[in-house]
């Protein structure tokens, strides 16, 4: 059997090196290997952006941008709208009858979350998300969910329920399985452990090279470092950290220059400036190839949305007839 | 404006005199006033029968039956079946956003509810009907609901999804109000004092004049009576909840004589009896004319749910509309 992958981001921003470093990179290279669905999740948007939809609407587009610019082929991989595949909510929905509501509470994440967020009161739709989840991951009958150590209750929720759901019905679900791999996560320009677009300390991947060096030149260092000989400490330096994820050969060696205080900062931004550059660089030739062509991105997206549509349509004929729901039918 | 209702039956059972009494005979009535959808509710069924969905679609044709019987026009009344609407979990899944859980919990009636079927840890569609039940409502622009007053917190419950939704996005969405009118409840032949499938004390509406008759004869009445001439205490007796139910003009005569010993329950079961079917004879004469042409039943069904499948993508295009989803629209 073919593996498929289901993967995907909430419509909630620009995606930035810290979703490249985490996860984009991986899907670039697992598209070549596995049949992957690309999920543009405007509807989980919506469990924590239903104040401002329109946010999501503008982001829509340019993360599609963000993925066919860092690589993602329209012709390997499904890219789809959530929101277009109304099987989704339907299927949920059939979840959602033997899903309990403590076992939502319980899930570690959603919990994790919940408190992140400053949500006192949670949201129904917020609360059963890993059910939507499910329904995401099974009615494409994605074999392979990518994803990091904090995901995985998710996928666990997604098993259980197609299991209790092929064993009360009929076995028509596919239990998917979590590829878990290490998640690395970047550091913020602010030296904040995480890259945010909320945080304003993201380099996004829409950047102008001169956008770029602006924002490195700006970034913060080892504050107790103010002359090139001061001896610097690395460890604590988000530029450190860009060399460590963007110039794999060359980092210890920033390291060691560093800590002799034999590099001054400024030129250390420099060496990470072009290396970011050269990353992008033919991320900008893709992006604006597509951009000057709006019309092909609504294709790539009506066609990717299509062709999920048509997989959601098969699935839900099985998951009615196995719940008995198939009417019309002898 | 011509005002529209909606109403309808989660599908759990062939209905019986305690739903005649209760909503079908006002809904046959009120079908000449207000344009009627009237829902088959296989989805929110399943909230409570997600184990035995055979159950649902057994009897899914048995209450269209029903419905015809006892006097729907399907040329007054749109009949649809839930789950063949999937804007409904569309909507309900936009609604569910910005509905939060305590909301939901503290809901008067879903509490009630739990309590009576025992559920431990509420399941989470169960909790989340009252939402489900606000799209069946307002997918279809329903200005008016017609309910008794434990359904009144569902209605308030639209209401503010309603008003919260356009005050959120645009107001596309209709506010319904509540009919309350009376919702007599008929005592069970075994004297418990709801009748119900599930107790096996009902009259199902389809019942020939033997099995009625068969029926009464066998139902409970004063316990203390023994002879004709023993003073009865009807107060206590189905058989004369069903004189006042089904006989308004001779139910005060039985009251008298009962009192009085006058009256044997033979003969009072025998005028209530002949009362019963009565009622019931039309009703098994329309039955028999669509039992014997189940084509044109599914062909009411299919035109039904087309009719409602049409006004449900209108609401869902102003509601992606309003919700800035419409993506692929200038």
């Amino acid at each position: 059997m073919t593996e498929r992958i289901l993967t995907g981001d909430r419509i909630t921003g620009k995606l930035h090196l810290g979703h490249y470093v985490g996860s984009l990179k991986n899907r670039v290279e697992l598209q070549h290997h596995y049949e992957t669905y690309l999920l543009l999740a405007d509807v989980q948007a919506l469990t924590t952006h239903f104040e401002n939809p329109v946010l999501i609407k503008e982001n829509l587009h340019n993360v599609a941008l963000d993925y066919l610019a860092v690589g993602m082929n329209p012709d390997k991989a499904t890219i789809f709208i959530q929101s277009l595949i109304p099987e989704i909510a339907e299927l949920a929905t059939y979840f959602s009858m033997f899903v309990t509501v403590n076992s939502l509470r319980h899930n570690p994440t959603i919990k994790a979350e919940a408190v992140e967020r400053g949500f006192q009161d949670m949201y129904y739709g917020f609360l059963g998300y890993p059910v939507s989840q499910a329904a995401d991951i099974t009615f494409c009958k994605a074999t392979l969910v990518p994803v990091g150590e904090d995901q995985v209750p998710h996928i666990e929720q997604t098993r259980r329920i197609v299991r209790r759901f092929n064993q009360l019905y009929k076995p028509v679900l596919v239990e998917p399985r979590a590829l878990v791999g290490e998640v690395p996560r970047l550091v913020g320009l602010d030296g904040n452990n995480k890259m945010s677009k909320s945080l304003g300390n993201a380099i996004h991947l829409d950047s102008s090279a001169e956008e770029v060096r602006e924002k490195i030149k700006k970034a913060t260092t080892d504050p107790a470092r103010i002359h090139k000989t001061d001896i610097g400490n690395p460890e604590i330096c988000p530029v450190y950290a860009y060399h460590q994820a963007f110039r794999e050969e060359g980092s210890d060696e920033i390291y060691e220059s560093c800590k002799k205080g034999q590099i001054g900062c400024a030129e250390c931004k420099q060496k990470i400036t072009h290396a970011i550059n050269d990353l992008l660089e033919p991320m900008r030739e893709r992006r604006i190839v597509y951009q000057n062509n709006p019309q092909r991105v609504n294709e790539i997206l009506m066609s990717g949305t299509e062709k999920a549509r048509l997989a959601a349509k098969e699935t839900m004929q099985e998951v009615r007839e196995a719940m008995s729901m198939n009417y019309f039918k002898k």
